[in-house]
């Protein structure tokens, strides 16, 4: 099997999503970075392969595939065992609710408040801050009498939710009311694979 | 079978996802109008249901689902033909990537400067309308040349793009340089099983 490239960016919360996935399935790929602040993601060879122009993007022998979410999905389907995306419906349901909220309150909250204040970015702050708590405060009732996101084990749904909340600092957003989401920070952090984003 | 429950807002285009898919799958269900104006959704109970406190919600039997994604995608599975949202690991996440750009561009963007101008909620109008655009003009080159986002008929991916895609103009954003979205959006409105969203 070919080795996957991975279209990738040290500090993009996106792209350590598929790190973590791959180190978490122990499966070999090849890092290629991309040069954003160079202008690398809007060529025609970067546009062809992503319409939106962003990391991260996976190419797997014949296939292409950008969008987290649905890298994760792929990957998960493709080279996972049945835990990391099951294929039972509401257990599938269960964990699209959660890719959600990190493509919502998780990215437009937590990682939008790290861009305005890292990447000066221009976020409503404030805005960007109270949406992401909104989302950390929906995780911290679920995760009060769970381990995980969604059933008994990992899934891609924490995958998916774990790199803007631990980075939330650095969107001076603080987790220190967050007690459950702490306790699952911590475990997600003790599991095999697990990597730091650079 | 037991009656499905949508709980439900009339100018909601996230609820107007569901209704479309189940009306195209002639999948009966029940509507059940939230006075989100009158806090119905911030009560216990409806909390119980979805700590979000946001529509769409069904209740099907004994399974409750949350967001609008993650019950497309249930409903397609459990209710719908292979068509909808199909099980082949490439297919699948072509869906997945519409889904998020339904999420992300379209929602931040599209329902945003919606939101900002009809209910007057307090988002930066210029800068929503600016990434619902970048959202439109990915799916425009993308329908060039094809007639559904994700393979030779209309998914999830479709569904779930559609009802901001057409509303468009409440946010003030004009269709009229996405040539290939309007034909799409035509395309989508000749499909057996449409509705007007109220």
């Amino acid at each position: 099997m070919p080795t996957i490239k991975l279209y990738d960016f040290p500090v993009s919360g996106n792209c350590y999503k598929i790190r973590l996935l791959l180190s978490m399935m122990k499966v070999n790929y090849q890092s290629i970075q991309v040069n954003l602040g160079g202008g690398a993601n809007q060529t025609n060879d970067f546009l062809a392969m992503n319409p939106r122009g962003q990391v991260p993007v996976i190419v797997d022998g014949e296939i292409t595939v950008w969008d987290s979410m649905a890298i994760l999905a792929y990957l998960a389907r493709e080279y996972g065992d049945e835990k990391w995306f099951p294929q039972d419906n509401v257990k599938m349901a269960e964990v699209m609710q959660w890719l959600a909220v990190s493509e919502n309150e998780l990215l437009y909250g937590i990682a939008r408040s790290r861009a305005a204040l890292i990447f000066k970015r221009p976020f409503d702050l404030k805005q960007c801050q109270e949406e992401g708590q909104i989302g950390l405060e929906v995780m911290d009732k679920h995760l009060s009498d769970k381990s995980w996101l969604v059933g008994d084990n990992v899934t891609i749904a924490d995958i998916a939710c774990y790199p803007y909340v631990s980075l939330a600092s650095e969107g001076e957003i603080s987790l220190d009311r967050f007690k459950n989401v702490l306790r699952w920070v911590k475990d997600f952090e003790a599991l095999p694979g697990w990597v730091a984003i650079t």
